[in-house]
């Protein structure tokens, strides 16, 4: 049958701890959005104890029209672009740092395979961090692996880009 | 440290895919509004290739009041009688449906421990589906064992109900 949605052997529980950590520490509050790791990534944070103090919750938006209609991405974007792109995980992350009263929004949205989507081969992946009052930060990946291990590590990925953007 | 957030060798990974299976041949869609399983549910659907062809997406409501600003809970219920309740289980499964656009929803919301919520002592849960045109299905779980496997157990619990509640 397929493989199991999560192992977290591969240290994403410890990044999760230490995201949670930082944001605590600064009173931030997070939100994530997710399109290809499909609750993968909000998983992850909850499976750390303590998690509710910081992190809100999430919106899965794994079919597209669900970017725009729960999570604001511009429509004629999407329609232009596909749903793969680096300008729709900005948008995915601000959205839902908005509709969920975060401090802190995080997004994923790529193709784990083992179809191609969008015109876009599988481990094509964008990750994006929004904290407000400037430009989202987004991140490309070009992963290898099967649908499994493409989602691990951009779950791995998206936690990365969050430490990245906390200072301290 | 803590536990991984998913482990499907419990066949719960199997059950999504009998469920997608029978949604898919009956061409119906499906949506999850998740608090204490915080995307478990989504990524273990979102697990099995073709997925998308059924499952839409869904909210991770983890904070009590994203359970009335995005899934359209009572907020009066919600203050009266907390998070983990069997009517708000069925108020978050008929509205992760209605927002989702989906022909079924499913929810779930509990306690996993290792503290009490809202009164309730952990392995407290409840999940529901709701198909439209009637009240929702809800089931009340007692749980043993800790966070990650009263997730996993709720979870198996989930798609049990969906499956249950179609015909065939």
């Amino acid at each position: 049958m397929s493989t199991p949605p999560a192992a977290s052997s591969d240290g994403s529980t410890s990044s999760a701890a230490e995201v949670l950590d930082l944001l605590g520490r600064s009173g931030q509050s997070l939100a994530v959005a997710e399109s290809l790791t499909g609750g993968l990534l909000a998983a992850t944070l909850v499976a750390v104890p303590g998690a509710s103090t910081v992190f809100r919750g999430g919106v899965v938006a794994y079919a597209t029209d669900l970017k725009v209609t729960l999570l604001g991405v511009d429509r004629e974007l999407v329609a232009a672009r596909g749903a793969v792109d680096p300008q729709v995980a900005a948008q995915m992350a601000a959205g839902v740092r908005r509709s969920l009263g975060a401090d802190v929004g995080v997004s994923t949205t790529g193709v784990a395979g083992p179809d191609p989507q969008d015109g876009q081969p599988p481990g094509t992946v964008y990750v994006a961090v929004d904290v407000g009052g400037g430009p989202a930060q987004v991140r490309a990946l070009v992963l290898a692996g099967d649908r499994a291990a493409v989602r691990a590590a951009t779950v791995r990925a998206a936690l990365s880009l969050v430490r990245d953007c906390l200072p301290g």
